[in-house]
């Protein structure tokens, strides 16, 4: 891979509408605004660039692809700004002094190598899901965070969304809630015929974690947060994992056990219909929602919460039963994890405050439990003890 | 366990208003009218006397106790009709001539007894769940009804909700569910202090079987339900179950495996808030309720049904989601239960019907599942094979 020069691009002057254009008149444009590189023009970069766009403390500063002309389409087609750099190598990205911190959604097998690399060139990382195709690999990122003094976040964009603070508050309190017992949560999608071909997700050279590192990695985060990240002493796969030809994980679930008693079953899967459940249950409280992951509005969405509801004195119906509460939002989920991202980063930088290590513990626990639930697997569906 | 003469009450002379006098005036109240006799008085035989009294096609004719008093106090209490002859003994009211068929409210450990009796003195059974400690003793109870050509039904409510039925058109259609992949179930119920102590569900000698017995007992039917009874070649419980003192289940789950690839799994507990999930994924379709075994409302329950659902172009939402399905019922889902048992013992009454085999061959399915989550459980949580 040939380093190519930055190149100044033009091709925006027709644009008159973008959401960075927006924000560059708002008066929150301070200098605490962070610039941010892309690293790679993967799908998922376009609704990331959308939210770094929103974000009012980040500004897309550079991007990268391993083509030039590549990284010139994207940037037009994803409305950056006009001042945007643009290059055909990561290193080339990494290189440029002027941006601080990237944004990487590389396919996995690229993050140790990448994140690495960034945190050596002093970037701070957002980087996508699945963080690595293990906790060792991500501990190789976490050390090279830890010795340059960067802040890496991963891109859960759901808990950002101030929705899950609203959840979370439900499940904290215990007189609604009470003691939580159990959690069931399943993430499908009916992936189609050419992403079971074609995908990278579906590549054992690429995202070998599979549906277990792409739609499980959700499922196992909302187990984890709903108990405030408390990890279980042990996890089982459970029966019946779909692998493809190449050994790349389709559909397949755990069940996780913590010493209290507590307990979380999870199915996530590239092969059934589109569906994002999550129930928790605790003593005297239910939560429920069916879009945890995306929800099926930007700006508003909405779970369920049911207290002490019993039944009516001839079990002929409920007395009380769950009610909807609905939780607006100013700005997209995406957007406010960049929010969240640039805030710690911007801390950093302005107030020479250390890394935040919430979220990078946040994303090692998820990786833990990752790699329970394939060691499980592979190991024919014995338990597997998790150790921190 | 003495023998009580039949006691004809006038105790209702001074009721003005029941709802088998509203049912007497009815021009369904034909010759095939069902006379039922209700053998012991728990708790749950409140909720089934007055499912009787609104079945168009059924009467109840009897009750017994093992004190005559009781009886006399539970017919009372429960708008028993005039003419209701009151024993204070089982075996006396299975020798009452002029009755059809038996509801039998008893402990399960009572079950055999008093089914294989009930089923010599010809008497048809609507028996209450769990049907038996396990399949063995289930198979005594069915060989009993097989020697004398007698019915037997199971208690399970739901099963009889127009909205069951109408769940079951969405499952079963290939262009808006697809094929079955994943069911994901949870009833639970706080169980409250004096219940876990003294509530015949958590005593080994009577309800053995505990909270799979009770609660699970509604997961797994509604499992094979949603399987068209097809039998999971595997059932391996989840690791964790509580037990109380005496080693009664207060809380477990199992994940079901069958041979295609499909794959369930539930949890049921005494000791967590009361949540009724139900999730059932295609490959085109998902099918979710909150309320599956008690609907919140008696006349009208809702479930939604989610078809092709997919993302927007961005994954910033979804283009289309799950919309809710209302369901009204003329009768309360036991009612219902209780036409379709009075049915199948008119028709076999009136035009020399052989005894329906779906409905026990149901039950019978459901107790095999029972026993190999026990037995799962027994075995430290190795994999049962289901054997029919």
């Amino acid at each position: 891979m040939t380093t190519s020069p930055a190149i100044f691009q033009s091709l925006f002057s027709q644009q008159t509408q973008t959401h960075s254009r927006d924000k560059e008149s708002r008066s929150d444009m301070t200098e605490a605004t962070i610039k941010i590189g892309v690293l790679g023009c993967a799908d998922i970069a376009r609704k990331v660039s959308r939210a770094i766009n929103l974000a009012p403390n980040a500004h897309i500063a550079a991007v990268a692809s391993r083509s030039v002309e590549k990284a010139v389409a994207f940037a037009k087609a994803n409305n950056y700004p006009p001042d945007v750099k643009i290059y055909g190598s990561y290193e080339a990205l990494l290189d440029y002094p002027d941006i601080d911190a990237v944004y990487i959604p590389l396919p996995t097998s690229l993050h140790v190598k990448w994140a690495s690399l960034a945190a050596q060139k002093k970037k701070h990382i957002l980087l996508e899901k699945p963080a690595s195709f293990n906790v060792g690999e991500f501990d190789q990122i976490l050390e090279a965070c830890e010795a340059n003094g960067i802040q890496i976040m991963d891109g859960t964009m759901w808990m950002h969304n101030p929705r899950t603070q609203k959840m979370k508050e439900f499940l904290s309190d215990k007189d609604s809630f009470g003691e939580l017992k159990s959690i069931q949560t399943c993430f499908t999608l009916s992936a189609g015929e050419d992403f079971l071909k074609n995908d990278i997700r579906v590549k054992p050279d690429l995202d070998g974690l599979g549906a277990l590192g792409d739609v499980g990695w959700y499922c196992i985060r909302a187990i984890l947060w709903a108990v405030d990240y408390e990890l279980p002493k042990t996890v089982v796969a459970l029966r019946g994992p779909v692998l493809n030809e190449a050994g790349v994980i389709l559909s397949c679930g755990a069940s996780l056990h913590w010493e209290d008693g507590k307990l979380a079953s999870f199915h996530c899967s590239f092969l059934s219909h589109l569906t994002m459940e999550f129930t928790a249950v605790g003593t005297v409280g239910t939560l429920h929602l069916n879009d945890f992951v995306v929800p099926v509005q930007e700006k508003e969405s909405s779970f369920t919460a049911g207290s002490k509801c019993w039944f009516n004195e001839m079990v002929t119906g409920w007395t009380s039963t769950s009610s909807q509460h609905n939780v607006a939002t100013d700005l997209p989920q995406e957007a406010c994890m960049v929010r969240e991202f640039a805030r710690l980063v911007g801390n950093i930088k302005s107030n020479g405050a250390k890394p935040d290590q919430t979220w990078p513990s946040r994303t090692r626990k998820t990786q833990l439990i990752l790699d329970a639930v394939k060691a499980s697997i592979d190991s024919g569906f014995e338990p597997i003890e998790v150790v921190e």
